[in-house]
C-alpha cells in the first residue's frame, strides 16, 4: 500500500479532534501507551534487516487477524508499511500523533535504521482511536487516544488491545521486572499515560511557568503540541509520567486522572475565571483579533496560525465567540501543519507558497473574506 | 459661545477628508497659511491684555463682516473665543487641524499667556476650508485646505481672503522685508504652503527615510500627522517649506506644487507598484489584516489605529478592498484621536475607557463583528 489513506475520510472520523469528554474544556486528548518486545529476539537498536522483517511479519499477522480489530472497536484495520511511503505520508501521521518523528525517519536515537528500515503502523478506522508502532524503539508501541480526560478508560482499552495481541505472540517479560523494553524509563508496566492540555489562562495570567516547573518536580515530562523537542505551539502542553519501573498502573493512573491533572485543570480554569471577571475586555480583545487575523489573512505561519486558533478556542470555550464551532477549531489545528496543507492541497508546497495556502485554508474554513 | 460647534454637521462637512482632487490616491491634503499682524500693535508675544483684547475685537469685526465670508465663499462663519470654551472643545479643533496645539494651549514658545489669554478662531462652515487663528504667535494666521495637491488654486484663494480682511484692518508691512511676522523664518511674503502625504509603499519599501533626509535637504520641514514635534502616525507626512524670505511666491508655488510634490508622489506611486508586481500577497495580507483587526479589536490604541487605517486607506486606493469607502476611513483618522472620540460619545474618557470606545467606533464604523 503506497498511500497512507484517504484525507477526507480521516479528517471526519478522528476521535480525539471531537472536543467531547471530561474536562475537555482544557484537557484536548487523553493519551495510553504501552511499550512491547518480542521473545527470542534482540531490540530494534540491535535487529539485523532480517530480524526487523520477521519482526514485522509476525506482529502484521497478528494485528491483521480480527481479533485486534475487535479489541480496537474497529470497523477496519489499515496497515501501513512506512518504508514503502513518501515522506509527505509519513509526515501526515506524525501530524496525526499517530507515529512518532523518529519513527517516520527509520532512524532511532543510537543512529540505527534510516528511511527504509523495515517499519510500520497500523492504525484503527475510521476514529484512529488505537495504533499500533512496529519496529520503533520498541518493537510495538502501542497507543490510545480520545478526546477529554479519560485515561481510566483508555486503560481498559489499552489492556485488551494489548491482551488480543499478547495472545498471538510471545512477550519479551521478565518476572521480576516485568515487561522488557528498549528504554531502561520504560521498563515495568512499560506504561505511559499523557495529556493534552489547553493552557492559555495561565499563559495570560503568567503563572504557565510556575505550573510547568510543579510539573516537572512531580516527575512529569511537559512537551509541546509534538512532543519531545517541540515548543508548546498555540499554548498547547503535552504532559506525561517519566518512569514506570517501581509503580503499579493503578497507581500511576490515579495520579494523573485523579490527582495531578484536575489540579492543573483547576489551575488554569481559575486563571480563565479570573480573566473573565477582571480583565474581560482584554480577553475579549485577544480573541476577537484572532478570529479576525484568522478570517483575513493573505499570508500566514504554522507557528502563528497555532497562537491564534489557541485564542479562537479559548474564545469558543468561554462562549465569547458563537459562530465558530470548537471541532471546527480542533480540525484546524491539524491542518495548518505542513503535510497535512500539502496533502489537502495536492501537491508539494513551497515555504512561501504554503503560507499563502494555510491562509487560505484557514480563512475559507471559518467564514472570512475570499 | 461656549460651544466649538455641532459635531454631526462637522463630520459631514470637512472638505479635506473627502479624498478628492490631484493625486489623492497620496496627498490627502494641502494647505496654505500665511501671517500676519497689525501696525500700531506689539507682536503677540509682547502684547498687554488689553492689546490682546484690542486686537480680538478689531479682527472680529472685519472677519464676522460679510466680506470675509463672501471671500471664504462660505455659508457662514464661526467665531470661537478660545478663552471661553473648555479643553476638550479646543482639542477638537486641534485635531481637526484648526488651530495650532499651541493656540489651544494659548501659551506662547515664549512662555507669555495661558488658558485664559484672549484669542481666537474663526472657522468658515460647512467645509471648514478657510481658518483664521487670531493671537496666535502672529496677530492673525489664515489657512486654506482642501484635499489633493490644489497649492494653486488654495494660493488664489488665500489671497482673495487675505485681500478681505486686509481691506478693514492695517497690516504691518515693510517695503523692504514685506509682511512683518513674529518670528523671522516668516518674514516676507509670509506664506506656508504644505502638504499631508500618506507614505505607507515608501514605508513598506524602507525608502521612506531616504526622501526625507532629501526632502530636508532641499530646506522643507517633514513633520507628523499633528505638527511639529509629532509623531509620523499611520505613515502621513506633513511636508512644508520652511523660509520665506527671499523667494516670491510664485517660485515657492512652483517648487512645491510642480516639482517636489509631483517628485515624492511619483517615488511614492512607484513604490506601491513594485509592491503589486512584486510582493502582491505581502501587500493584501497587510491590508486585509488591518480590515480583519480593526473590524473584531475590542480594545485599541490611537497609534495602532492610525497604522491600521493607514494600511487600510492603501489597500482602499490599490483596489485591494472593495468593501469600505475612502471617505469613510479618512473621516475615522479624525475621529479616533482623543477629544473627537470623547465629543462622540458625549463625556470624557479615561485612558482605558478611549481604548474600548475608540475599538467600538472603528468597529462599527467599518461593518466589524458587534
Amino acid at each position: 500500500m503506497k498511500h497512507a489513506g484517504d484525507g477526507a475520510t480521516w479528517d471526519r472520523g478522528t476521535e480525539w479532534l471531537r472536543g467531547k469528554g471530561d474536562a475537555a474544556d482544557v484537557v484536548m486528548s487523553s493519551r495510553v501507551r504501552v511499550a512491547r518486545n518480542l521473545a527470542g529476539f534482540p531490540f530494534t537498536t540491535k535487529a539485523t534487516h532480517d530480524d526487523r522483517v520477521q519482526i514485522l511479519d509476525l506482529c502484521r499477522r497478528r494485528v491483521m487477524g480480527g481479533e485486534f480489530q475487535q479489541a480496537a472497536g474497529a470497523e477496519r484495520v489499515m496497515w501501513i508499511d512506512l518504508h514503502d511511503v513518501e515522506e509527505l505520508e509519513r509526515e501526515v501521521l506524525v501530524e496525526r500523533h499517530l507515529i512518532s518523528r523518529q519513527h517516520a525517519r527509520g532512524r532511532l536515537a543510537t543512529g540505527a535504521g534510516g528511511a527504509d528500515a523495515p517499519r510500520a503502523v497500523a492504525v484503527s478506522l475510521p476514529d484512529e482511536r488505537v495504533a499500533v508502532m512496529v519496529n520503533e524503539e520498541d518493537q510495538l508501541r502501542i497507543q490510545v487516544i480520545r478526546s477529554g480526560l479519560a485515561l481510566g478508560e483508555l486503560l481498559g482499552e489499552i489492556d485488551a488491545v494489548d491482551d488480543a495481541l499478547e495472545g498471538g505472540l510471545d512477550y519479551a517479560f521478565h518476572p521480576r521486572f516485568g515487561y522488557l523494553t528498549a528504554c531502561p524509563t520504560n521498563v515495568g508496566t512499560g506504561i505511559r499515560f499523557s495529556v493534552m492540555l489547553h493552557l492559555p489562562g495561565l499563559k495570560l495570567t503568567g503563572e504557565i511557568e510556575r505550573v510547568k516547573r510543579a510539573a516537572e518536580d512531580m516527575s512529569l515530562a511537559v512537551r509541546g503540541f509534538y512532543g519531545e523537542g517541540s515548543e508548546a505551539a498555540g499554548d498547547f502542553y503535552q504532559v506525561s509520567n517519566q518512569t514506570t519501573l517501581g509503580k503499579s498502573e493503578p497507581v500511576l493512573l490515579h495520579e494523573m486522572q485523579r490527582e495531578i491533572v484536575p489540579r492543573i485543570v483547576d489551575y488554569e480554569r481559575h486563571a480563565r475565571r479570573t480573566m473573565m471577571d477582571k480583565r474581560r475586555r482584554v480577553l475579549e480583545d485577544k480573541v476577537h483579533r484572532a478570529l479576525g487575523v484568522l478570517r483575513s489573512a493573505r499570508l500566514m505561519r504554522a507557528g502563528e496560525a497555532m497562537g491564534l486558533l489557541s485564542h479562537l478556542r479559548l474564545g469558543v470555550v468561554l462562549g465569547l465567540i458563537d459562530d465558530v464551532d470548537q471541532h471546527a477549531v480542533n480540525e484546524l489545528m491539524l491542518l495548518v501543519h505542513p503535510a497535512h496543507l500539502q496533502r489537502s492541497v495536492g501537491r508539494p508546497l513551497s515555504q512561501p507558497e504554503r503560507r499563502i495556502e494555510r491562509a487560505t485554508l484557514v480563512r475559507t474554513r471559518l467564514g472570512g473574506d475570499t
